[in-house]
């Protein structure tokens, strides 16, 4: 055991997820021999996270003020929401430039076995956005695992009372890839999904 | 890109060493999510860190004090030094129980490349604690790679002159280690410090 203050710097980093005893130790010497200044910019900055940044009131997305930057732009189109799982999955597709409508962030996946169910998911906020009867279509958009797939039936189930088209991102052999080495799963769906091209 | 402060956080974890921008991403959601008081004593650990821990001025070790616990324990045998890279390396050395002198923490190894010579380690700092005369033996515990075998290279021609035992710890088969997993130089030195067990 290092002396009290290393000690205890090695113990939080440990916490973090994906970093092991190892990188925690290596990490808290990195810390300790680091110039003072950079290292009072990285302990600000987890203060500042935690006291500046809220999650946005309408789609639960990160954001410093009450709505996110995407629910607050008048030129996202206001009849399509997408359904993420978390905030890091709006980011993603905000790179690809291929939706122009709003999100909604779920906050997981409905995972029984880890004890998240729908109730624990933002799903009355999303039937609350539809109230207003400007939407036309949810895009949902969770993982294609078994907790993505499994929140995506549910919701698709809920939605199809109401009469608003619900899609789902298409499953697929990634583009670059080779056919060879795609998993039988992944190489199913491309099957299932395939396209005319006449 | 995500509003300022997530992004500022997710820059600066990046820094740190072992962690990629995946990983930073993953961690800078996760001090979000967490409990304030969590995240709290994590950049109160960072602070203490650089405002409390110094490096001892007799071993190099880090140390809370102006020197550390082991060269202020009395018990320690005054006659050996340990001579290591790194403030870990001292950690690992303690906890075999096998070493009961004091330590040298050199700081790093010489390294052509990386632009270290024998001028950047605390070599002179070991030189000055040699002068009393109490010293008989140095361990030499430098990394079994090619810097560290260069920096106890250049320890034990310079250590020679001045007529201390020098010693350098075993290389050979880690214990629990399979044989025809072995490397060949790993091997090579197992044959070369063969023991006699008759």
């Amino acid at each position: 055991m290092y002396e009290g203050a290393v000690q205890e710097l090695i113990d939080e980093l440990g916490r973090l997820p994906g970093i092991g005893p190892k990188s925690a130790q290596r990490i808290a010497f990195h810390i300790l021999e680091a110039d003072p200044e950079d290292m009072k910019r990285l302990s600000g900055a987890i203060t500042n996270v935690k006291e500046r940044v809220k999650f946005c009131t309408i789609c639960g997305n990160v954001s410093e003020q009450e709505t996110c930057n995407i629910c607050r732009d008048p030129r996202r189109d206001p009849s399509a929401i997408c359904v993420v799982e978390e905030s890091k999955d709006v980011l993603a597709i905000e790179r690809t430039r291929s939706f122009k409508g709003r999100y909604h962030v779920l906050g997981g996946a409905i995972n029984p076995i880890g004890g998240v169910g729908p109730e624990q998911l933002r799903i009355r906020e999303l039937l609350n956005r539809l109230s207003d009867g400007q939407i036309q279509e949810i895009i949902i958009a969770t993982d294609p695992n078994l907790e993505g797939e499994a929140t995506a039936t549910y919701l698709a189930r809920m939605l199809k009372t109401i009469g608003i088209t619900v899609t789902r991102l298409a499953s697929g052999l990634p583009v670059g890839g080779d056919l060879e080495y795609a998993d039988e799963v992944t190489l199913g769906r491309a099957f299932e999904g395939r396209r005319s091209l006449t």
